[in-house]
């Protein structure tokens, strides 16, 4: 249990207008939460203090080495007034997965999860409640060493902010246009794929410039080794429905583990779909969607919760998925998790906590 | 011609006593330099300021997204009291290639060298002058944007700072012990193994730290793919002669274009070796230790310029290189190249700058 010190802002900021669309990752709250680690002390003095900038010497490792890590995760208003966390100790676990790749200590999970409810209580009233939005969460580890030297840092910060966000996709549940990436790799076996390092997602801007410049909104990432199996769609993990059979890459190493997927695998199997975690090449889902027997694709990740693909191109070919238009399945688990996360719909066991 | 405003540091701290080790990347000078960029304006308000923290929001997108990069290099005060740099533009060319694999606005090569220049000559009572000694300059790009979303940022911070240090390796140019990574993986082609990018260094701690828990000083990194053919050396290149042929691995996408590398193939042409840039495998390595013909390895970086290695692992083979001593070419390219750096020997054309 922290013992988290509160110093509240002198001059609140104004809340955003009641029409303001809510940019996604604009607009911040009066607060944020910081935590230090040092070798000597661990993780020490737990604080809430006015949101602002962070002083860092430019020796800091972080600028230098990548050594940073972050989490993302959303607070919703339920009808009731209650204030939902989805399944916050997830985050924390895979926070200290990531610790554990790339060499920063870890934090103890109920610690985090404190620090995130403790936080999201006191910019409460930053919390929208139009239909689509809610308080993005961002937790991230920065290391700080003043030092110039490649091993991992002494001294870290952790550091919690939040940002009142509209729609991910302000135009709705569109599906999008999705270009499958042949030149550029965004992760390998053995590399970072599997952490939320900053590292993964500097090496897919690329190919994602590529791609809007093509006209298409997301990159589908194939493996780095044979350049055949599909991994994620642009930040999300990604499924198909193949006649009644519900396939998602399997985590392999070079695959971000998903909180959205692992949810909507757990909803798909509870309404007694088949699902497998498996390898699944492009080419597979090309024939599929050419013989008829592709029936959805959809995205999965926090900011937008579930994406539906409506074309897919890989090549000089394109296919259409399910007509362009959102599949059955996709629309019913975007309404379930949605459902469940504004507490309107019962959760399985342990998926939403109340701050 | 960049127009640089000047700062000076009101209170200059004390210069390192002539006895400090110099630990590497510990010690900064009074100024650095420091230039923005914004979409409106493009590279602008270049400026040498007092040494000090760089105020930054917590969402600043290089703390979240990896969006960052650096380079190395030094400058040495000659036996005459010159200053001098050592093939400054190839940083900046490099930098500028970096740049564009992580879509970050270029800097003109001759307005980089510039600023370099400037900012040494602003320090230059910093420059130690002992044997080993040399002024590391560290500049580095790093995203600005206050926004939570996979994109490129639309602001950057061009960042130069000072370090004066000692050798890389205090105890001296002493053959290294190698390890043959296996399970990790730095970087694969179509990801950002040819950049400078933050990114590819986080990826090497994990791999860096079971290599020391077991006794060896460097990891030599394996291709992504095959896990076959050898990459890196740490944070260097590597190179092997065998025989009388000089081989280092192909700049084949995964593997850092480095100055230092440069510089030894050019000169061992001009000695008249046989350079080879090809793939070439651990076990022909090994082989061609076992059998006698393989006569020294060594690294190359502008930290510590040349690195012999004396001890090669994989699994659970280990073999001897040249008795573990120094290599006579080895040492013939740590002279040569020191002797440029510090004026004492006559550099190709181009190689050396005098501030």
């Amino acid at each position: 249990m922290l013992n988290i010190r509160i110093e509240k802002a002198p001059a609140p900021k104004l809340l955003p207008e009641a029409d303001n669309p809510l940019i996604f990752g604009t607009i911040f709250t009066d607060h944020m939460f910081i935590m230090d680690y040092t070798e000597d002390n661990g993780w020490h003095d737990p604080r809430i203090i006015p949101y602002g900038p962070v002083p860092l010497e430019p020796s800091a490792m972080v600028f230098h080495y990548g050594q940073e890590l972050f989490e993302g995760l959303k607070a919703y208003k339920a009808g009731d007034g209650r204030i939902l966390l989805f399944r916050p100790e997830l985050n924390a676990k895979r926070s200290n997965d990531t610790c554990e790749r790339i060499c920063i200590p870890t934090i103890p999970v109920p610690d985090y999860v404190q620090a995130v409810k403790e936080l999201v209580a006191i910019d409460a009233d930053w919390i929208p409640d139009r239909p689509g939005t809610s308080l993005y969460i961002r937790p991230f580890i920065i290391a700080t060493d003043p030092f110039l030297g490649v091993r991992p840092s002494a001294s870290y910060k952790f550091i919690i902010i939040l940002s009142p966000v509209g729609a991910y996709y302000p135009e709705g549940l569109n599906p999008v246009k999705i270009w499958v990436e042949e030149e550029y790799v965004r992760a390998v076996r053995g590399g970072l794929g599997e952490a939320k390092a900053g590292a993964n997602y500097v090496a897919s801007l690329k190919a994602q410039i590529k791609a809007k410049e093509a006209g298409y909104s997301q990159v589908l990432w194939l493996d780095g080794i044979e350049r055949k199996y599909v991994e994620e769609v642009g930040a999300m993990n990604i499924f198909f429905k193949i006649n009644e059979e519900i396939i998602t890459p399997a985590l392999c190493g070079s695959i971000l583990p998903g909180i959205t997927r692992r949810s909507c695998i757990e909803l798909c199997k509870l309404w007694g779909y088949d699902v497998s975690e498996r390898q699944i090449s492009a080419d597979e889902i090309i024939s599929a969607a050419k013989s008829g027997t592709l029936k959805e694709i959809w995205g999965t990740g926090t900011a937008a919760v579930i994406s539906p693909v409506g074309l897919l191109k890989k090549g000089e070919t394109e296919v259409e998925i399910g007509n362009g238009g959102i599949g059955e399945l996709t629309q019913r688990l975007y309404d379930t998790l949605t459902g469940i996360q504004l507490g309107k719909i019962e959760a399985p066991a342990d998926w939403v906590e109340v701050v």
